[in-house]
């Protein structure tokens, strides 16, 4: 058995790894750091896990987590920075499913984080953990910095159509829809039932962190400079972000619809989690829900010089816990979709 | 009292005309029509109309409607050009909450709508109302093709940005999101809550019939040729549109933020009904839920060469039921507000 | 003009006090209090609001309250007590929206609120603010304890029964469920979004503190001691009370389901506020939502002998500030439905 | 590998069934019928299925259904007792999850069905699916009459309590709540998003199918006459019963809370699906989403004379297809358990 460490494993990230890792034949939950429940144990807590795990939490310094094969965290940024290095050092593999290890840059990750990145050598060789792109690299990091969601969702709407040139990357607008769980499980006035249910609005129009992210790797996909227009929204989901992509197709290329489908067809043929659903359709967000799937389909409205791509995705499996057991699969040698083969659960 | 007549007031924008010409001092519903209700109180089907409707239906041909002084239609496209030539020669005025009196070329409204138009001549006088676009033309106006719900949203959101000509109009993007009354009270399977709820799709990416209406009256805004690239998606609000309008910024403009924000305070600062908000806000679309109102705020993403705006509605009331309301009173030589100042239910 | 100062203008019912009053003809909202936001104007904090009210908070010592004729309390328990004497003295009548004073008995208060009563001479004055019950104790009274929003549907539900001695009682059980803006704008872990929405849990099983004043009011109007047996639970709607209230009828009345329908339309005859339907009716609590009604239906399943009594309110109008509204109406000679008249929100 | 054939499987519990039985390693699903889809593959109505189910719906007559081992019915009522005697003559096992084979009366299936049974002597032999009281006669039988969703949530509540003659079963009361997703995928006006969403109501107060079936089992199990009041609500989930079940305690009885705790926990303390919550917990409804467990919590309030069991499955699994699956399990030798073990979707 592997054996498994989640830090801050209160969260739904963290909640949702438990979820996961509950039915994997190969892994083994091994300890569970919480410094406000330490001594407390999970499910009495959360009782939906009543019967899924009987752990308890322990405090960061007492959880054994350098007796384990793998730690995620599932933590705000700044924690996982902070340990990784003496976990790495002792032979650890970390997994994390926040912010500090997903820019390459050190100052771009202090730009939109406000503090300095505490270990940029290991920022260096960390992987960015989207096994559509890096898989080969993830299968041996020892330091991966598992994708935020809506990246996740950009990045695979966009990819077949950056990597093969066929749109103007430098004019991308992403336009996002989260359910609430995105936001975490932060007390926060705004994401009370009363405030979110009912009501629809867009936020961070002026800059949102997970930008950077998603044009760093389309950057790197598309050979160039990328530039993508951000706009996200909060809907009244629990889970899921839909994305709606817009890219100006090329001049030059003189395709035609069925040349786009197969451009992602062909694209995610072999990819596991990406289900390229057949001409006109518009994915829906619950037809993933639960899963780790990313389900998108193309469209070039009227005839018109813009590719719309639409994806969706649960934000809590493929935009942060499922991913992140994905690569631990591939970093472990397991079957890829081990313990993410459940369908969705719909309605 | 001015008579008041509704054909279709089963449907959620005839029950949205009962609820707030209920409290018309000036408006008296004398005739509501249903061919399928006829003979039954508005208020044994409907209980939350209980102490507020007293009438019963009755069938279109027993109904006093050529009495009225004003007869709404909140009925599926078709009703309303089939019976406004007898009711018009019977000086009776038309406020079709409907499509039939928007778009006014005959020949989109064919393709768009798949029949021919039955009274091109009535359509030749309609007028659009949306009074931010047609005040004057309204309050004379005998046919009133009131606007869909979407291109009321679309269109306040670019007008300031299309009539100074800041925009390049053939390029713009409106990606909206609409609560499920928005597809009215039909009983079709994926409008049921099980369907809708906790999910979030778009639809008619390929061309939807609003599309038209939104181009028709920007294009006579900007006078110029105007192409939206429209994308709708069902969100799980009950009422609600949000609108997010993409606008590339022309080259030879050279305005600011603070310019931007003007632009917009000036083109509204007369209207009742339109709240620029403050730069940096995001509406959200509850802070208009029961009211006529659309609230909007102008985004320049990080100094880049896009114009976003937010804008959001009620779809059943600013986006139907309200802006004919308002259409009415200026009719009717009504203070324009009337029985439409209620402040919004929020939470 | 009747000046209206309102402390505690944060949370959800003290934002309804203000939806509501911005159209009552005859109050002038002239002091809002809170130590957190002194300074800020109220519209900039609920945008819903803009175009409603231009107030600014003030902290509750620069606030003049003192010159108000009547000062509302939407605040949490202790807090009227603590201010209510001095504001008395002064002139100034009060409509405490909290606990403070609706129960008769100070050791009652402590039992329940954990705190001893502070002015237990105004607590023997004050008027529970029912007008169902205390309509002519209410014009004349100085301090109204505003009745709590369950108490509110499940005493609507059982007094015709109790007033006429045809059920037990000692026997009674209300079964009811809330939604969530019944517990306020309070930032709690359980009431996020994701937390509430999609779920359905009882809870206070053992005890709520809302059981000692359905007891005292109901005991008042049997005239004998009563117990309800009180379980509410969270169900996610925004607003909306429904309460299902089982009651043993009495092996000595001979009554049918007509004299029971009878007994109900007899006693709400003239109440603007309570709305008995037809036998064989269940309410919805949409169909109150944003209005001060209650809306009830009596059963009695199957010829058995217990009487089901359906009852719903919007648990912020007529469960808070619309009762409240509507008390002020009675103190201050004003017609009973001032400001409440608006119909549903209805889808 | 056991062959398995699905009628109905367009509806809410058919296609749980495909859900649960797509992972399940000894079950495999040979025969889908549908008339209105025949020739149609399923993941092509349902999007969600993909990757999932390739097959395609049959007409009834074409489908190899009378080759399959087991065939559930996942129909309205009425279809399955039509087509069972063939094909349980054919020796093929029945799992029927509508309600033809529930009640063993004929008679009293007439009057709640409004139709004779078609097959009395096959409804004289079926078992009642409720592995909690007959799991022996379930691993035998030829035909399961798989329980309605509110009556097995209701009897797992009352059953030890029954047995044990703790309290007085001629007395009780039910009060339940459902998602809308009990209601079936039904195209039904109120079960519109619109008319469901933020709403709650009862309904079937004068006499509900279910009762018939509740009372039949407890009344076995108490071995004495039943009756229980029965009030269904609808309430904004998808999924999700929550019951909240009333018993007087028999006055002779003298146990105390830890002995009430102590008859949960003994009678389930060998029942996988069951999991009694240590005392004083609330369950939620979230907790068992997507499971087969059924969660309760038994109290008495303030130490009075009512128990109140608070019982809560999800609708779709405990309450349709997942308790026949935990059915076929028995019927065919497999664990109990299998395909049924995954944790619950929360949030």
């Amino acid at each position: 058995m592997i054996k498994v460490g989640i830090v801050g494993a209160t969260g739904y990230a963290g909640l949702e790894l438990l979820r996961l890792l509950a039915r994997h034949p190969q892994a083994e939950v091994a300890a569970l750091t919480s410094r406000q429940h330490a001594g407390t144990r999970v499910d009495s807590l959360f009782p939906h896990l009543r019967g899924v795990c009987d752990l308890s939490y322990a405090t960061p310094d007492e959880a054994p987590l350098s007796d384990c094969d793998v730690v995620f965290f599932a933590t705000p940024h700044g924690a996982a920075m902070a340990q990784a290095p003496a976990l790495v050092q002792a032979g650890v593999r970390i997994i994390d499913v926040s912010a500090d290890f997903r820019l390459h840059d050190p100052a771009l990750y202090e730009r939109w984080y406000k503090q300095p990145h505490q270990c940029p050598d290991l920022l260096q060789e960390a992987v960015y953990g989207l096994p559509e792109l890096h898989r080969d690299a993830i299968r041996s990091a020892r330091v991966i910095g598992n994708p935020g969601c809506y990246p996740t969702s950009v990045q695979l709407a966009m990819l077949p159509l950056v990597e093969a040139g066929v749109v103007d990357a430098s004019h991308i607008i992403a336009n996002c829809a989260s359910g609430v769980s995105g936001a975490g499980r932060t007390v926060r006035e705004d994401l009370l039932y009363c405030e979110s249910a009912d009501n629809f609005r867009a936020y961070g129009v002026n800059g949102h962190r997970h930008s950077a992210e998603i044009d760093q790797e389309l950057a790197e996909a598309a050979d160039a400079p990328v530039k993508v227009l951000f706009v996200p929204h909060l809907t009244p989901l629990i889970r899921g972000i839909h994305s709606t992509v817009y890219a100006p197709i090329q001049n030059d290329w003189k395709g035609n619809d069925d040349d786009l489908q197969a451009l992602f067809n062909t694209r995610y043929a072999d990819e596991p989690f990406v289900d390229v659903l057949p001409s006109g359709s518009c994915p829906d967000t619950r037809s993933v829900r639960g899963t780790n799937l990313c389900r998108l389909a193309v469209h070039r409205p009227g005839g018109s010089d813009t590719a719309v791509v639409l994806a969706v995705i649960d934000n809590l499996v493929k935009g942060a816990a499922g991913q992140a057991v994905q690569c631990f699969n591939l970093m472990f040698g397991c079957d890829e979709d081990l313990a993410l083969a459940a369908p969705a659960l719909c309605p």
